[in-house]
């Protein structure tokens, strides 16, 4: 299936919703003028579409193996890698000590998605690789970065992250797996790890698995994890490999999708013991893991962007070829193109302008992010806080926007849509697994209720709310005919969010778990609102921007007027169902459910 | 996985608020007083959920496979087939003429949710055999009906549907498939029909074939389709089995579900031509073929429900096991049931009220079937306007409910949701086929707004709507406070419901396409609307009703307040939409999108 990276509405995204400031890159990475940033995104979207893509059918028909104690992955994949690996793509953002690029978090945001939009199952292993090469840079001492930084930030090894155990998944205060002491200040692993992804294969000579474990006598529950760095092969002291550890894949999971990657139940220590080395403080893994784990969620809201930018060109292709029924004028007998029927043309508008909004809010949450290492340092707290407020949004809302589009597309190819080799229930299969790793939704949703709502008092919330309302104002006070009603929209979404932010707000404190039982309706309603906003903006720029095509101005104003006018209704339902819906939602104790 | 049969809840339905009068069984039936009807009911639970569902696992994994031209089932199938035929489930409905039991269609409907529940893959056997049986009773000729009848009504032999060509899906009018008149008056077809189900296999001695074809010299378009029967082995006079026809199955689908359910393009008359006798009269076929679909539109509705309420079950019974997280008053590292988390009661919540709305939905389609058939004189033209009226929502509400509910289902499992093993992913996979066959939702949704709302000029649509509000009315008059919001949330979503299909009443003759692009939502906020009322009507009918235990009393005024102040808010939003979108879902030209 071709695919056709977006670059115009990545770039447009990045410089006119997202105001991309000049001090985005950090110091030490080269200068990153829109030339070279429109380059590089060319470059990274013809290698996924020449090189990632055409790997992803077969991947996900004959998916990864695990024979003889050997796991090997589907023809073309190490080749594949290797390439993308020479090419310097896994190197990006890594620390320019260890052979990184430096570049900013924005940038790689923009190319994941390009590399998920390509191949979900292939972009996992490079994912996985930067959250323990984020938790290392943070973390890990000067011995261990030594020995183990430079090969994962260029992909010559991949990385593993080891958290859940088969009686808890999000639950790490319950986890089991032991770390014993030894004499030369390294540790031996014993216990079982289950969903790790890219957990053993071929492809790289050597897997570096960063593992949460209990060291002996530490305390219970949170308080007493640590993290600890443990190689599938130990490596000398001149950076050689030396023996085999003792951590073995001992199945694959039979999943719904994303095939092609290897999902391993790992057990450490069935012998001797895995030797595992301390990253940062003893019991303080909890700590370092959230390191990844914010930067993984919103990876994850990335893959999210790049299902939804798939399953809307894979479906849009189809429409546009596909014939059935009359259109308004033909004959009888005489049929045309599905995308002609009104219904095809609400449903493509509706993943175009999901697929947009849900871009924006995580390029806009990279950007934070790098905004607080790198930007003038008055406002580094600042997008600290903004980063924190939006990674739930980023996760949750992404990725649901990817079942919801993935969906879309399988009915667009109506019978088709149900036959695997058609590829949308592809995307419908893999798409499943993203509201559900790095935290469920759900757990997002709580997370931005419970944690992200309450910083400093709700005005990090409230600042955020105001700036969406600005757009609204600035939608209605604009005459352009083409907008519609969008600013009217925009604005009702804003306050519909804000009402329920307020009530949020004081049920926290007076009735928690009504505020809980509100949380995802809430979370879809700050997704809405926030890429109904941003689309505005994107159309209110459009409108003054004589740079753009006529058409592409016109798409813009479109997309933005379409989902103020048919998606943002939604949001004043979903303001009354978070604060007055709560009560009828615990209504029954578990019991009588 | 344990399936217990919701006969309370059907029966409540029946009752409590559908009002099952007592001539809805046709006069030839026995009649059905309320035990018989429990009975019935209790003993179809317990043979889907001891025969029929265990065969559901290892049907999907194993699948159906085409080997040296024969099509195998899983194990387990014939003889499970063939036990329930004895029992005389596949009878259920037929003409007593032909060896029937006669009885109406709500009560199919409620036994057909049980086999879906159980097993998806295995009910579209019987599902598409009495299609086949309901065009013939309507239909066909005094010898046909002889020949054939009886074995298909015992299920003695299976019947198929064979509308769709490979270049055309539902759009009948370009179909090619030839039927060549005989000197014996029996034709010879030729041509290529996909997609059909059960389109071959050995569980039966004998398969019917239902084919539209056009006669050489038929008109062109939906005006030239003929309807034929076309038996794979020919019947001799004396009812034995004659020569093998020239019909076969050329290749199964590969399919993202109800993989055991055989999926065949067949060829017909690749040789010397595949012998057909016609049904019905030259060129009536689409009206004919009309017959099966209008019934077999509310069988997939109905299907919908199964695979919600089975969805519905499997995450109820892993959400009270799994334990996750702190709940209220536990100590660190000490965990409680999922159930207990608010998010989680919330998505069950969502399941069971929208398993109840799609239910009973479906139920009243099939009850105003029968009143329109047994019912007194004086209501059957109204009662067949309604059920015409609710078949498209049938269909597309309940299977769209399929889609999320399973969907919530696989989210409430985690990562275990995932992994095939556990269950939930079959029911995602398995219910994306709903929305699309017998017509895709889309298709159903036009249906409604084109041909359904225009019906007596709209007297029908709002005499229904009338009903909903006076419910609505009842509700807000009443004043126990468990009902909370319920009635002003009824009676809002009846008016958002009202003005919705007003503007579209108006708009389908000045503006069809942008009441077509409407149609989606509208569908939506019908079956909403429509649930709401009725789940509080049930909600006042469980408030009176001192038969009741307490425990089913909470549960019943909990479901309907719930659906009311979580669910019925999105119907203004929807409301917005078809009133206010369709300028922009149409602002750009398809070669734009």
């Amino acid at each position: 299936m071709p695919y056709t990276a977006p670059v115009r509405d990545i770039l447009f995204a990045l410089h006119s919703v997202l105001d991309l400031p000049k001090d985005a890159a950090p110091e030490a990475a080269p200068e990153l003028d829109p030339d070279i940033l429109a380059a590089v995104l060319e470059e990274a979207g013809r290698y996924a579409s020449e090189v990632i893509e055409p790997l992803n059918r077969d991947g996900d028909r004959m998916g990864a193996k695990l024979e003889d104690g050997k796991v090997t992955l589907p023809p073309g994949w190490t080749e594949a890698y290797r390439q993308w690996c020479d090419a310097g793509w896994a190197a990006l953002t890594g620390d320019p000590e260890y052979g990184g690029q430096g570049l900013p978090t924005f940038l790689n945001s923009a190319v994941h998605e390009m590399w998920n939009s390509a191949n979900t199952s292939f972009s996992l292993a490079p994912m996985l690789t930067q959250s323990g090469v984020e938790a290392m840079e943070h973390h890990a001492s000067e011995t261990l970065k030594q020995t183990y930084l430079a090969n994962l930030i260029s992909g010559k090894w991949t990385g593993t992250m080891n958290l859940t155990e088969p009686h808890a998944g999000s639950d790490l205060g319950a986890l089991r797996c032991r770390a014993i002491p030894q004499e030369d200040g390294s540790y031996r692993l014993k216990g079982t790890k289950i969903f790790i992804t890219y957990g053993d294969h071929e492809m790289t000579e050597n897997i570096i698995h960063m593992v949460i474990a209990r060291i002996d006598g530490a305390p219970k529950g949170v308080k007493g994890i640590s993290l600890f760095l443990v190689p599938k092969y130990l490596v000398n002291a001149d950076g050689s490999l030396g023996a085999r550890n003792d951590v073995h894949a001992v199945s694959l999971e039979h999943k719904l999708g994303i095939n092609a990657s290897p999902t391993a139940v790992l057990a450490f220590g069935e012998n001797e013991g895995a030797v595992g080395y301390l990253v940062g403080e003893e019991n303080k893994g909890l700590a370092h893991m959230f390191t990844m784990m914010n930067n993984a969620r919103l990876a994850v809201g990335v893959q999210g962007v790049g299902v939804c930018e798939m399953a809307t060109q894979h479906a849009l292709a189809y429409a546009r070829e596909r014939k059935q029924g009359r259109g308004a004028g033909t004959e009888p007998g005489q049929m045309t193109e599905i995308i002609n029927h009104p219904d095809i043309r609400r449903t493509l508008m509706t993943m175009r302008a999901l697929t947009q909004g849900a871009r924006m809010i995580c390029l806009a949450t990279g950007l934070a992010l790098d905004m607080a290492k790198s930007g003038p340092s008055e406002t580094r707290a600042a997008n600290a806080a903004r980063a924190a407020l939006l990674t739930p949004v980023a996760k949750a809302f992404a990725t649901d926007a990817a079942v919801e589009v993935a969906s879309h597309g399988v009915q667009i190819h109506g019978g088709m849509g149900f036959i695997e080799e058609t590829g949308a229930a592809q995307y419908y299969r893999d798409a499943r697994i993203l509201p559900i790793y790095e935290g469920t939704n759900g757990i997002q949703a709580m997370d931005l209720v419970g944690r992200k709502l309450p910083m400093e008092d709700g005005a990090v919330v409230h600042g955020f709310i105001n700036e969406l309302r600005q757009i609204g104002e600035q939608a209605r006070a604009n005459n352009a005919p083409e907008l519609g009603r969008t600013g009217e929209r925009v604005l009702e979404a804003a306050a519909a969010l804000e009402e329920a932010t307020d009530w949020l707000l004081g049920a926290l404190a007076t009735e928690p778990s009504k505020a809980m039982a509100g949380a995802t309706p809430y979370l879809r309603l700050f997704g809405l609102a926030t890429s109904g906003a941003w689309l505005a903006k994107g159309a209110l720029a459009a409108l003054g921007d004589d740079n753009l095509s006529a058409e592409e101005k016109r798409v813009r104003i479109a997309l933005a007027r379409f989902m103020a006018e048919n998606l943002l209704p939604e949001t004043a339902g979903l303001q009354s169902t978070v604060t007055e819906g709560g009560e009828a939602a615990l209504a029954l104790e578990p019991d009588l459910l």
